[in-house]
């Protein structure tokens, strides 16, 4: 296995502050490694609103079935939740029955020793896909957690919830709601497909913001476009990828907000697309083998969803992220992604740049080509691609990672 | 450079007989490469009917635009053909007026050498995309080829239209139409999409009967479907691909077929469909790093659009496809295409096969599964995976490859 940090993690990592009404704990269970921790738990206030999206794949996990589940039980009361329990190393998925009984075992557990019912308590999990999750590990280290739990654990949280991604992923961010501060802390774990059957992208989000759930499920929903599904590693999507935001309430004086239009949202709204832009970034820059961020922007498309197919089209072309991946600035494989995106488009228009260097302008290459100069910006670690399309105002931006022999490796040489 | 014959290679190439009405040549004319043919000029008898299907790409090359419309233009008269260049080393892709014009200079150099009308000849490109193509490097062979064409040329043609393809893709199959024998020979060069720029599927294929060219079409099309369109490497699509077939009406005694649904073709069909079939395996064999030639079969669909687009997603996926490259028969990497290509799936319905051993049943692993004995199996150069939805009677198959390090190799060191 491959273990050194990805040379594309942040210099920085930010001190995360306690959020009122949430406290964290993690413990060691062995539920696949050994000498790490491995389970999360989350207890939250009452009255902590809860809001989820979820991987749209066909076959999802028992913990992402639990939670579609509870959040709608929830919706008449307003999906309230007390506890998350999350593990690593058995994605409980592919598993028939017995997931769903090692589901309902998890969260009853949980809600015993949090003190509080079942249908409150929200479960993921990421790992081995099709192995049996025995639920009783979770028993022997249960009454520990809660017992255990403090406001400011969040890189202990984000560490307990790696599989093999490379480093903690942990985002922050302050704003105003009214008078009152509010704080939106966030973990995040890798889309990185980084280790075999350990496909999935968790993340949770918090805050001490009062947000009524449905006004809270909105703003997630709206956030995440942009951000979350900007994001792509190898264009595979996990059976139980989860993102989800609770609102504990609890900040000073902060008012209750009803509605995700209220304009006291503005600065709020900021804040949380700046946690979720910032960790689906780092999600990219941790991807499997990965050695070059790569942001491509398409612009002049017929449409905004128009731009969004174009521009993953590129970013999950194996052509394009292996040119990158060998610093070569091939746009001819570029203009292939374009072509075979079905989305309307017109070789005569169509302009390409890398960097901030056209390389090709009204379907032919530009005629001030410089290949020395293009070749030398290929070797920086963070590739801006823009496509020009000269069709309409559609825009978009996804960001993605290199195809490297490292990405073969990591996923092929596993068990050989 | 990898040039290593592909182990995946055909172990025996048939010899490939004459096709009455049809003369091949082939030329260095030094448009890329040294010391190897890179131009291939098949002359036909008059009355020669032609079809073609063409990539789907929004960015075509040049050559493609040029075929489509001398198809249309032809419509009225039966697409007529008198000659056919391909050339090896420049795709003519993204060369904007000047790919046109070059176009319009090799179709009337040959015409003039041929002595044939411009819109009786047929183009087709393949390599770099971007840099303009000098027709003027047809000029000093075109008469040379017309003079030296001679009837059995077939694999020195498909040498000819190779890239970085490792071995030359010919197929033939004869068949009988009432009483007279045709013959149909193919020839192909890789989908490897195998070295920068030059990602492009060609096929050219000839027979001595006599079929009018909208029957014609409507047989390309139809087995098409089935072959050519049911391979994929790395699921990038070229702004080249060209599939053409030609009938020249000069077997002894044929009769002159007008519909494609006539019941004399049984046999012609069955042998057009072997040839097709052929050598889209022997493309899928020489996908660009490949060590595994991996048919995928997906049954229990709710239709065979469904299948279809299930297969893909599992063949495109290149979590499946690392796994496969390391000989590990990781079934969860396949639950997992499933769920994500978004067509009607039951996951605890689902049933999951490689080779003959069924490693996943009705939604969990299967309970008989031995990790050793399928283990044993992921060593062949053959991989059969099955995967049984449960849900209806659409069935569909595809062919792919391994996705190794040598691809990440080929397509990402060129340059560096």
């Amino acid at each position: 296995m491959i273990t050194a940090v990805s040379p594309l993690a942040p210099t920085q990592v930010p001190d995360m502050p306690a959020i009122a009404g949430v406290r964290l704990s993690t413990a060691a269970a062995g539920i696949r490694y050994a000498g790490r921790t491995d389970v999360l738990l989350a207890l939250f206030t009452p009255g902590t609103t809860a809001a989820g999206v979820f991987t749209r794949s066909k076959c999802p996990s028992a913990p992402v079935e639990w939670c579609r589940a509870r959040l709608k039980f929830g919706k008449s009361k307003g999906n309230l939740a007390r506890a998350l329990v999350v593990n690593s190393g058995n994605a409980n998925a592919f598993t028939g029955k017995s997931g769903r009984v090692a589901t309902k075992l998890t969260a009853e557990l949980a809600a015993k020793a949090a003190g509080c019912k079942a249908d409150e308590i929200f479960l993921a999990s990421t790992g081995v896909i099709g192995e049996p999750l025995d639920a009783g590990k979770f028993a022997t280290v249960m009454d520990g957690l809660v017992a255990g739990a403090k406001p400011s654990n969040f890189l202990a949280a984000a560490q307990a919830i790696m599989t093999t991604d490379t480093f903690p992923k942990v985002a922050t961010a302050t704003a105003r709601i009214g008078k009152a501060a509010v704080t939106i802390n966030g973990i995040a774990k890798g889309a990185g497909m980084i280790a075999p059957d350990m496909a999935t992208m968790l993340s949770f989000v918090f805050t001490d913001a009062a947000i009524a759930a449905p006004a809270l499920q909105a703003l997630l929903r709206e956030h995440v476009a942009d951000t979350f599904n900007a994001v792509t590693v190898d264009g595979d999507t996990s059976t139980s990828d989860t993102l989800m935001l609770f609102a504990t309430g609890k900040a000073a004086n902060v008012p209750r907000i009803a509605r995700a239009g209220d304009p006291r949202l503005k600065a709020f709204n900021k804040a949380l697309h700046a946690v979720l832009a910032n960790l689906s970034e780092q999600i990219a820059r941790d991807g499997e083998g990965a050695r070059k961020l790569v942001e491509i922007v398409v612009e002049g498309a017929v449409s905004k969803a128009s731009a969004r197919r174009i521009a993953l089209s590129i970013a999950n072309s194996p052509l394009v992220k292996t040119a990158i991946a060998g610093e070569d600035a091939n746009w001819g494989r570029v203009v292939m992604a374009v072509g075979k995106a079905g989305e309307p488009a017109d070789r005569d228009k169509l302009s390409i740049w890398f960097g901030g260097i056209r390389v090709a302008h009204q379907g032919a290459r530009d005629p001030g080509y410089d290949e020395a100069e293009v070749s030398a910006l290929m070797k920086n670690p963070v590739i801006h691609l823009k496509v020009a399309l000269g069709l309409g105002k559609g825009r978009d931006r996804v960001l993605t990672c290199d195809l490297t022999k490292e990405y073969v490796a990591i996923n092929g040489d596993y068990r050989s």
